[in-house]
């Protein structure tokens, strides 16, 4: 519990992969209100939505109006995810100064999700990190999966190293290892971090995206710290996930992280007990309790 | 995240600090089928109730004859706790093999618990700790709000080595450091540990009893498994706190700490998932769903 970090950066991305699969539509005005809450309360990344199909995620279709409008503030950053080069396309339109995408470490989790196989879905993310670097855009890129894999199990450390590598080769600012399905323990956080860490070096900076569905969110986190991590992706009240399934959750709570690390003496710039009171908004609009808890208690 | 252990034992509060605070009373014959289910999992130490008056906890009334009913397991250990000497008497009848007993490390929770003075607490538990001892009953001693308490805040490390200096100077076998509150955050808890064992070093075990109220629970026992701890309370499915405060929850759930270890590699004897469908037997007879993640997982 010695060497962690002063300062910690939480992504929050409630508007994405929070929304992303809740029935409810939110407007462009909602979305702008809740971007302008979480800056308010210290939050200085956010991502704003994502440049898919509006057929595939409704949820998402009004991104680029969003982006429009939004008022940017200093010292914040927009991002938004994209999965292939017409959504980089729609981002550099938007003026959107940084992106996330990525690749799942699964052959089998490729292939389901996008019909490629691992060596094409290299080549293709390669292309859109060429084009977004080009129009000067930050990127990072993720590796779903990295963690654990709901098909296939513990994905061996060597497959997310060689992703990673070529991540750094292309001169991306930021790897992401995602644990969608939060199948990911302290340990195998630790250690594929620090494995990771071990072939990119100083080439590229190293974020964790941990879903708290088997409720280990905040532990690994814990060992993400310890491992060097200083940015983790987050949700208000840990939105996300499968809203039909009773306690599926998305992320870890973005208010929860930022007193657990309050508690800690790490600075991340948010102010939890304000940011519980959007969750609270949050889940007003979504007339559902959220999974988070520091927003609940008295 | 090295220097791992690589074996842990869960205590099982469920029937006492998870029974203590519910409404509806549990037969001799439910709580002696809990026990029966929990040794089934592998549950390899619990607490089967408390020795308190049963006036302010009728739930623990009918402790003494769990005990009398119950069909001892080699290999497993039942526990209760007791609050004064005539309960160190009645578990002495009751023929416990292990008692829990514990003072406060806050002077203001001694005072509005037990109207005792900190300097009369100590006195009081020492003479519960020779009675018990001279019974030849191994006892864990705990000290309440060590890891942060409701009135007082943090409370300073040197006030809980004190006490943690009396307990192993009276030959107490394990010293049990509570956090009740929900108040502790990983670095705390790793600070804490630290600071205990280097007053008791090889004279007494140290296990934590962590709350997951914040929902900082099994990321604290991260920090406790770090520092070196083996022992740690849980219930099923997190059954405690108030449960009329919604989301309030009491200890970490045994099942979901089962789960976390078993994930790292780590020994604890328990078969989780079997576990988790006690919990669910659990909610059944409360009637109402419990924090506890992995039972629900589908």
């Amino acid at each position: 519990m010695n060497n962690l970090p002063g300062e910690v950066l939480l992504e929050d991305e409630s508007l994405r992969d929070g929304l992303q699969s809740e029935k409810r539509l939110f407007s462009v005005e909602e979305k702008l209100h809740l971007i302008q809450g979480m800056e308010a309360c210290g939050v200085r990344r956010i991502q704003v939505g994502s440049f898919v199909h509006p057929k595939w995620v409704p949820q998402m279709a009004n991104t680029d109006e969003v982006f429009a409008r939004l008022q940017r503030s200093e010292g914040v950053t927009y991002t938004a995810l994209v999965l292939n080069q017409r959504g980089v396309k729609r981002a550099v339109s938007a003026k959107v100064p940084h992106l996330s995408m990525s690749i799942s470490a699964s052959e089998t989790h490729n292939q389901k999700n996008t019909n490629r196989s691992m060596a094409q879905a290299m080549d293709h993310i390669r292309e859109m990190i060429e084009i977004a670097r080009a129009e000067n855009i930050r990127i990072r890129a993720g590796i779903i999966a990295s963690l654990g894999c709901a098909f296939e199990g513990r994905i061996p450390k060597e497959r997310v190293c060689e992703i990673a590598e070529l991540y750094a080769s292309l001169g991306v600012e930021e790897i992401n290892l995602a644990d969608s399905a939060g199948l990911a323990n302290p340990r195998w956080v630790y250690e594929v971090v620090m494995a990771v860490r071990e072939v990119v070096g100083e080439r590229a900076g190293i974020s964790l995206h941990l879903h708290d569905t088997r409720g280990l969110g905040l532990a690994n986190m814990i060992a993400g710290l310890q491992a060097g991590v200083t940015t983790f992706d987050a949700s208000l009240g840990g939105l996300g996930g499968c809203p039909y399934i009773p306690g599926a959750t998305g992320n870890i709570a973005t208010e929860d992280a930022a007193y657990m690390l309050s508690e800690m003496g790490i600075e991340s710039g948010i102010d939890w007990s304000r940011l519980g009171k959007l969750t609270l908004e949050m889940e007003a609009l979504l007339d559902r309790r959220l999974p988070g808890r520091i927003a609940h208690m008295p």
